[in-house]
């Protein structure tokens, strides 16, 4: 049996969650624990409060609505995604995720669609990290424990943090969590005991299925990556008064290493490697101080382990020589593994895109989401759907409302797949 | 007749100003119109009132303090500089200049040396801008009306000027201005009714005398000078979605650009130019986002009209092609011809570092100085002395007193033959 989201209802939804943080200009500015924010959530109760769904929210304000199933034992199935947004962010980035568990929630329960499993629609707090680091943050927490060695690291060396997984309250975020009206208990944080297993539906956030003509991406993994930072040391002098033959430019050698790089890089010839030298700083920034200090992030992505390897190289044989008489480091900033869905659910996303006759295509996901902590935890699995022009974190981000009323179908009908199935 | 100047005077004077903004380190941070600034004034008139030079003062805070010659009707000969300074900035910048003039008008005093015309000692006011641009204010501000126009609409667009000769007294700088102790009468200033020419000692901020092994340089004049910005447009998308063809990459874009830049300004082969890209703006500035937008300044110096035109015209060509499918604007910053110092001027000195025996070179300024502004309205020259290892605006800026004092001694000599001999 195949059932079908109702593209009136989330457009409805796409159109009332607009509003929350309308920047004027077809995007929002929603930052967690705002006031758009709590409106957001507020909507959320409202909405799923009328079919019945019991609210929980944890001691991070993350929140769940739930749906009873037939059997009161049964471990509850959750979707969810994130409602907050970057500075300028469009209407679909999380919060795609948050309506199409709601949408998912609502046609069970305005269809009366049978099920074992309580279903339970999520909201994360702070994925972006907007105002707060690190992205993440409250998925991070909560699957702490869960996380490889390395990860806790990453999670540890944050001061917002009192102890690895609580909030230092006495911290910015702290003390706006304190105050915010959706804080709840420890004790309802989604955990393995209670729950089965989780999916994020999300927007690509980039061009690959646009560009192939498909509605939806059935995702498989998320990318491996690292972050390094590449630093350069000169010498300052002045712009006026210092020969060119005796300078140390930071900046110079920067850019000869950063073409450098492209080029022996692209040697490579992996065709789906993505890397991104995104950050800058340079010292003293001044138009008459010839640079005595450049350094640059490179943000690296691939499947196999192996290709990262190859780039890894790259960049460490950069300190080998010489860049315009500057000296060179490179420093690790941050790196994960790739991190592979779960293979049954990823077959109940692919079967339930091919039973509702939606075009579909095998993706991988190059950014972070919650479901890769949340994958620590439970069996998790993505599903996208396309983004106009690859654009996101952007306000002319978009999903059409078929692609986005597509996208909650197959979540729906995988999601009833595993409730009738199982893992 | 040769007069020499007394190197234990010049130590002491050395020693005492490097106490006003003393940052703990060997330098000072002493800013225009701060406690320190004002500390090293009191200094200043206390060492010219103890020899009977009357002090006077104008609208902007610049000081002079004169010692009269045998003919009350002569216009006065000038040395002078600035006392403040950059953040941690060294001991020699500007206030060696004042300390010269000083120095001179000590040596005259102490040996009864007969002249003719009156001899200012003369501070400027806010040289470096580092609280408050733009640098040369306030020798720009008692030069404007002599300026060439294109000098002059630089003046004009600046928010702290009321109009292009009074500095606003609402503005920040004028309130600091208006309750600073040394602020005097406009009529004051610096002028060709009153003055009959400027020197202005100076340490060189670059390595060539200590390269070439000189201890003086004969300045003739200061650089041309044009600074541009190159700027970058791309396309902003995210770092692990967007697939590497489709990138529209400022940063990269930049990169390539100015590694072009330097192989086709060098191909020049013009020895003695400089050209420094010191100041860049990237947006977003984010580790997980492709760049949108980067430029950098480049700041070009040579003495020739016609070499700046060279590479003018390489910086134009730059938008006539595609930067990493980022498209590329070229934006003129300022620019300014080379300024010659005053012929007659410059031979009094050549020749007092000849009769003294000091050895010395000619040179010119790539850097900017008050002198340069005065030049438009009094005949003008500058000295240099030696900067250790090329260093300046930082705190081991050093010069030795040996060559200090040689720099004082050939600028007392130099406004002897001119008080003797005339323009």
């Amino acid at each position: 049996m195949i059932y079908q989201c109702s593209a009136e209802r989330m457009h409805d939804k796409i159109m009332t969650f607009s509003k929350f943080g309308d920047a004027g200009h077809g995007g929002i500015t929603r930052y967690a624990l705002s006031k758009e924010d709590e409106s957001a959530r507020d909507e959320f109760v409202r909405r799923m409060e009328k079919i019945g769904a019991v609210i929980e929210t944890d001691d991070l304000a993350n929140m769940y609505a739930t749906l009873p199933g037939s059997d009161p034992q049964a471990k509850r199935i959750v979707m969810g995604s994130h409602c907050d947004s970057v500075k300028n962010g469009g209407n679909y980035d999380g919060i795609l995720g948050v309506m199409g568990a709601m949408e998912v929630l609502e046609t069970v329960a305005a269809e009366h669609i049978p099920h074992t499993h309580p279903l339970t629609a999520m909201i994360w707090t702070n994925e972006e990290g907007s105002e707060f680091p690190p992205c993440m943050m409250c998925s991070g927490i909560v699957c702490h424990d869960f996380m490889p060695e390395r990860f806790r690291d990453n999670f540890k060396e944050d001061k917002m943090l009192k102890s690895v997984s609580i909030v230092d309250r006495k911290t910015e975020f702290g003390k706006k969590l304190s105050a915010f009206r959706y804080l709840g208990k420890k004790e309802n944080r989604l955990s393995p005991d209670r729950y089965l297993a989780m999916f994020e539906l999300h927007i690509e956030q980039g061009p690959i299925l646009e560009d192939a003509g498909k509605d939806l991406g059935v995702v498989t993994c998320v990318l491996g990556q690292m972050i390094y930072r590449i630093k350069f040391y000169g010498f300052a002098a002045h712009a006026g008064t210092f020969p060119m033959k005796k300078r140390h430019d930071a900046f110079h050698a920067a850019a000869e290493a950063l073409c450098y790089l492209h080029e022996e890089i692209d040697r490579l010839g992996v065709d789906d490697l993505v890397y991104t030298t995104g950050e800058v700083v340079i010292h003293p920034c001044v138009n008459t101080v010839i640079p005595d200090y450049f350094d640059f992030s490179i943000d690296v992505r691939h499947e196999d382990p192996a290709v990262l390897d190859k780039v890894r190289k790259i960049l460490f044989r950069l300190p080998e020589r010489k860049w315009q008489q500057c000296s060179c480091e490179v420093e690790l900033g941050w790196n994960r593994d790739t991190v592979y869905w779960n293979p049954a659910l990823v077959n109940y996303v692919r079967q339930a895109a091919e039973e509702t006759g939606i075009s579909h295509m095998d993706i991988h996901s190059g950014a972070g989401h919650d479901a890769q902590y949340a994958s620590y935890m439970l069996p998790t699995t993505m599903i996208f759907v396309p983004s106009d022009g690859g654009l996101s974190h952007c306000e002319p981000e978009h999903t059409s409302v078929r692609q986005c009323t597509g996208g909650a179908t197959v979540l729906l009908n995988a999601v009833l797949k595993l409730d009738r199935e199982g893992l």
